[in-house]
């Protein structure tokens, strides 16, 4: 799926992953040795590693885990109930602002532009990450931060800025306000997943351009879209991206739906070799790019198999938030009448029945036999009732 | 007070200050010529710029001002009632960055050391600017931000943090939820002009080394204490500073008390020359250092004359922190009861007068002719009872 080059890099980054106790023993049980990956089959050998793998090496080794590095910062993400630390080095910084820069630049920000920053800088640091980049590319950048959605409308009435980027629900605020910018960038939320949220951001803001923008605290990015709108571009100069079954972990062909598994391509401080996500994605190949055509549809959690399909109730809610009328609450109810799978939707509020069904069936992959639409829902949830 | 290689950047620095119109209109009716400036004495015939002079500048030419410089950042900083914009290019980043590394580093923090930053980054830009000095320096960054105090404290008692950064108000509740470090650097606020509150601030965190870090949004830093504790060195590499009687701008020796003006020596975005700061200081001359011993102890403003010495109301607050049984409220009176001056200093909440007068006396330069501790005053403020 990647070329020589990128092989080439990978075998780099793998055996500088080896120095550390984390890689090294799994590396060793699996009989992995970096400098033997020679093809994308050979990579796709190397043990995952699950954030279950990474909380047990923070609690093995307080607080800083195996993967620490020595370097330039030390920022937090969220993991289960507690914060994680994360490090970076001043090169990894450098190399991601340049990475950076290029998607901010395809996403159609251009040198000399200006930006309203509006993600955190405390704490996660996500902010800063984000501003390096946009300073890399030599756009001006508003150092604003989340949480006050008028005074970021104000600035951008006033200084005539070119574009925002942060959470989406955010700045849909913001153009509440009465703001405009030419370009959107949205991250950190579910956002061109939920149909039709593109267009109403993009009314709110009254741009031309609105584009998702993935990745997590220790992948940032994944993969984004360009002005052409059309699905998210994996970083490759940063982000290995495979797709797997998430029961079984094997790798599904471009086209198929599955969790999200990425690799650091480059990357001293904590470096992730085939770090399962958790996200649900589809990945698909456009001539020497790899795409994720509607980003992150859902979790990989909860999923259950019906009619021998995978299914994945999580991602339900961003199809419901595509209809106005509907509250947001459901309940998927599977049973087994006569020895066949029963699929059955409820959905609380008012939408049409039929276009709910086949909206339901493109994001599910399979149809349900029922989509009920009601005022009042007795119950919501997800109900296994087939055993 | 500074010699040729300062003087040669600043007629490069006042070259570029003459291509804002500002400046530019500024040095015309002043008949100043950036070049022929040959000397101290030819510097310090350049005209002021006061905050009047951006606010209508603000005004005339909104909402950049004439002193707009496109560049990396557009932060902010309250001017007025308003917030009033700042223009950092790239290079200022990068300088600014090499300075305040040189700056930390005296001040005790060392290349590997981990510093917990709780400076801002958002709006301001001060925790960002700090960050990047930290970095430069080659220290280890925890960009956590303002706010929480008990989680502060967590990241410091669990990672074995070796600094704090931020403001002493803050850092004392860092330090009672039990964290400790070696070494503090405290600013956006009155530190040690405050008798008593290194001391305080010391215990707290239980430090070795608590420091004085003086500096605006416009220039950071200005001057800052190094591991000695005996005064804020002037950081001349960025900001060159005198101090000029407050009435009549004219220059003030080494050892007199006056307002701090400060000019950028280098400097792209938003050049401050001359600039009058408000800030009440004393500046001495340490062998080839300038040196204000006591940091800012005040404000220019309220300023009123004594027995024809100028008297600074706002240094008093800073003393009477000094004393635990001071609530703070205090009334200063002036009268002239026999065609002398007669100043009466009331405070409330209990404290040795004695003590209490010397300390006032040290700090005001004149002797107060009574100074009275009561339980309940009956009016706080400044009042000038002789006209």
């Amino acid at each position: 799926m990647y070329g020589q080059k990128v092989l080439a890099d990978l075998r780099e980054q793998l055996a500088h992953a080896a120095e550390f106790d984390l890689y090294a023993a799994a590396f060793d049980s699996a009989g992995i040795d970096p400098a033997s990956i020679d093809s994308w089959e050979a990579f796709q050998e190397v043990p995952f590693v699950e954030t279950e793998d990474l909380e047990a090496d923070f609690e093995a080794n307080p607080p800083e885990g195996s993967l620490y590095t020595a370097g330039a910062m030390i920022s937090f993400s969220p993991m289960g109930d507690d914060l994680a630390p994360m490090f970076d080095t001043a090169d990894d910084l450098d190399y991601q602002a340049s990475v950076n820069a290029d998607v901010f630049e395809r996403a159609g920000i251009s040198p000399g532009d200006r930006v309203l920053n509006t993600f955190g800088y405390h704490l996660f640091g996500t902010g800063l990450l984000v501003q390096r980049g946009l300073e890399e590319l030599g756009a001006e950048v508003f150092p604003v931060g989340p949480g006050d959605s008028e005074q970021a409308a104000a600035f951008i009435q006033e200084y005539d800025v070119d574009a925002l980027i942060g959470n989406p629900s955010f700045a849909t605020k913001v153009g509440d306000e009465g703001a405009s910018v030419e370009v959107f960038v949205g991250g950190g939320e579910p956002f061109t997943s939920i149909p039709g949220y593109r267009e109403e951001v993009k009314d709110a803001l009254g741009c031309d351009t609105a584009v998702d923008y993935f990745g997590t605290r220790h992948v940032l990015p994944i993969a984004a879209e360009t002005t052409d709108e059309n699905g998210l571009y994996v970083s490759s100069e940063y982000a290995i991206v495979e797709i797997v079954d998430p029961d079984t972990g094997d790798p599904l062909e471009p086209g198929e739906r599955g969790e999200v598994v990425v690799t650091h391509r480059r990357k001293d401080g904590f470096p992730l070799v085939r770090y399962r996500t958790g996200d649900l994605a589809e990945l698909e190949r456009r001539g020497d790019d790899l795409v994720l055509p509607d980003g992150v549809i859902g979790r990989t959690d909860n999923r259950l198999k019906v009619k021998g399909v995978k299914l994945y109730p999580e991602s339900i809610p961003a199809v419901l938030a595509g209809f106005e009328g509907l509250t947001g609450e459901y309940s998927l109810t599977v049973t087994r009448p006569e020895s066949t799978d029963h699929l059955e939707i409820r959905c609380e509020g008012s939408a049409e029945e039929g276009e709910l069904a086949e909206a339901l069936a493109d994001r599910l992959i399979i149809s349900p036999d029922e989509v009920v639409v009601v005022e009042d829902l007795d119950r919501s949830g997800v109900f296994d009732e087939r055993y």
